[in-house]
């Protein structure tokens, strides 16, 4: 498989791409029965030849998380002398899943991206400062490399840092775009002093920039606030190594159908209505070392499948909302810890903070907040009324030291600050 | 250019070589007096049409460190949007100088490092940890990933992190090879314990493994009290884009002839002759965005042109015994800091430790070494009369918190340990 841009399969009508993709997933499922170890017994060549539309997918069976925890030597399906890099990414438990790479893979991890940098209006002209890690065995940070590079636009590796090390390198290479988490840029635009720069857009990661119905949210009005940048979500992940990008319009991350079928499935798994809530479930095709087959993220969004403003038919995924795994039910309100955050933003000197959700003596869901000491006794009254409007129901708050709170924010090693600590299944 | 395998280079006759090297090093002046602002008034068509043999570039005007960061815009060769990364590269004045890379550039970079990893014996069935950054800018983090995706190797993007994180990344991928600073090595060596690993071999950047006569070095003979690991030097740095890697002989790092032109020199800038000590000064071949002539690395080693008894007729470069900037002359003696580096090898508790450089009123060099204040009264006069029995000079001893020994180490926002205060030219 070459991986060579043709943005035309963006413009495609519907049932020109839906046919695509029937084709495409074929392709794939055949290339996974044929080579996958955990995949041989769960459906045949006959299932295979009876698709006709995406929505047979339907009846092949689904893979979790904790599949690929448990099993994970059985989703190997080269041989391991064809194995070029192994990413991990963090596991239900903590511990890290390792995800292997074939040299086709890293070809098609770099084609992804450059597909995904185009639909964000990044060009051959712009040189843009990374400011999240290559390292960790992060599969984004080479995912971002490879993809720039091959739009041809000039990468600055830079990786991690504080605010001065960034301005630093800003001040002397001169960078047109970032690529960084939304709460990062908060922070260091608000570090800019006077510096004199030429940055105009960022390409933001792992944190969502809008609310559902697409209007910018708390995060994204502070970054407002310290400096003006064309915005950009981007959504993937590890497993799904394919990203869900957002074009001038900003109405949700655009699929690209060469490389990923999504289905949005309900608690039951069965495929929601276009723009209503449910679980995002992958198949991304054309993988060879560790294909997966209908995997599901966890991650809640919609999907909208009306033709875009920007001229594209490919439908577009909507910011994640929540997590499954975190859903709760606190005083018979269902609620998701994305929620909290947002008003959270609302209060930028709550912070850094945590999230605690436990189960009682009865089986009930309760919420803390973690607060740090230097919140102020105002402060945490005005987000306790902030959050009792917005959820209907209130969480407690606690305080603890920055350090303890820091401490806890990368707890077991974690790669990621994890700032929701769910004791419920632990 | 296309960079393509091709090993039977390090077989050919001298004189064939030598014809080769005459060619490519022409094509290379060529092109920069074509392109480079910084080279276009130093030198002209007559003087490349003039070269006949590779000793004729002694003509050449040389290229300082201090050339490169005072003009280092008049370097660039290529159109800005032809720049596909900007790497750093620590200055003469802490100041970092950026080298800017095209996409050949890239591509010569993942070719060098093949060739280089081919010498030291990896191979496509290798499984590789990288325990040195790809963030910060730094150049070699990126050449070591895309050699050994190159050569077809597994490559574990793991990066700077404590022994505790690398060994938990051991345990899980089970790599058979590691890319690391020799000093991480012991480290990780000593905190082991008994965990079970198939690592047999390590790349080793950033300090030498071996003496001048090419016997191990103190830190190689600690590193082998903790662990048994084929341990290969490759010394490279951003400038020169190109290493000089050990074969199986372990006799000094073999010269790559198709990228680099390696000249020793004295002080006088003549070239020394083989086996004597001089500064390594090179001319990388096939350079587009930032080509250089003569550049003056500030290394002193040895170069060997006997044919090595692995069968390659390429010269070799001995390891690094100092820089020349770092010359001491102590009590009449001259003495560099590497060789007091080595002493302090011998005494693994006197660590972390720096060695501080002063002038005094007479104009006379002095030379104090700062330990920690965790190293007892007896070892530091067991290091005094080591250091005095080698150097047949005393230094100072002076004693510090390990904590402002540690931020002295990363002083001016440093990316790598400057374990060398020299405030002579301060």
């Amino acid at each position: 498989m070459r991986f060579t841009l043709d943005k035309n399969i963006d413009y495609l009508p519907a049932d020109e791409l839906e046919n695509l993709q029937v084709d495409l997933l074929k392709k794939h499922l055949r290339y996974t029965l044929a080579n996958s170890p955990f995949y041989k017994d769960k459906f045949s060549e006959k299932d295979i030849a009876s698709i006709s539309k995406l929505s047979d997918l339907s009846k092949f069976t689904k893979t979790s998380k904790k599949d690929l925890a448990d099993c994970n030597s059985d989703f190997l399906s080269i041989s391991k002398r064809d194995v070029v890099e192994y990413v991990t990414t963090s596991g239900t438990t903590g511990k890290p899943v390792s995800i292997a790479l074939s040299k086709n893979d890293l070809d098609r991890l770099a084609y992804n991206e450059a597909r995904s940098l185009e639909i964000a209006d990044f060009t051959a002209d712009d040189t843009v400062q990374i400011t999240t890690t290559l390292d960790k065995c992060f599969m984004a940070g080479m995912a971002y490399y490879l993809g720039l590079t091959k739009i041809g636009a000039a990468v600055i590796r830079a990786g991690q840092g504080t605010p001065e090390f960034h301005w630093e390198m800003i001040k002397q290479i001169n960078p047109t775009a970032l690529i960084a988490v939304p709460s990062f840029l908060q922070k260091l635009g608000a570090n800019s002093s006077s510096i004199q720069h030429q940055i105009t857009k960022a390409l933001c990661i792992g944190e969502p920039l809008r609310n559902a119905d697409f209007s910018d949210n708390q995060l994204t009005k502070n970054i407002a606030e310290h400096w003006h940048l064309d915005l950009r979500s981007t959504y993937a992940s590890t497993e799904m190594a394919t990203a869900f990008t957002e074009c001038q319009e900003k109405q949700g991350g655009h699929l690209l159908p060469e490389l990923i079928i999504l289905e949005i499935l309900d608690v039951n798994g069965n495929e929601v209505a276009d723009g209503e809530l449910g679980e995002v479930t992958v198949t991304p095709l054309g993988i060879e070392a560790m294909p997966l087959v209908r995997f599901q993220t966890g991650d809640l969004a919609r999907k909208h499948s009306k033709t875009c403003a920007c001229g594209r038919i490919t439908p577009r995924l909507g910011p994640i909302e929540g997590r499954l795994a975190q859903m709760i039910k606190l005083k018979g309100t269902t609620i998701y810890p994305t929620q909290i955050e947002e008003v959270l933003h609302l209060h930028p000197t709550a912070s850094p903070y945590l999230i605690e959700i436990d189960q009682d003596e009865n089986g009930l869901d309760s919420v803390s907040i973690i607060l740090p000491e230097t919140c102020t006794e105002a402060e945490s009254n005005s987000l306790l009324i902030d959050l009792q409007a917005k959820l209907r129901v209130k969480p407690n708050l606690k305080i603890s030291s920055i350090s303890a709170i820091q401490k806890l924010l990368f707890r077991g090693n974690s790669r990621k600050p994890k700032k929701i600590i769910d004791n419920r299944n632990a």
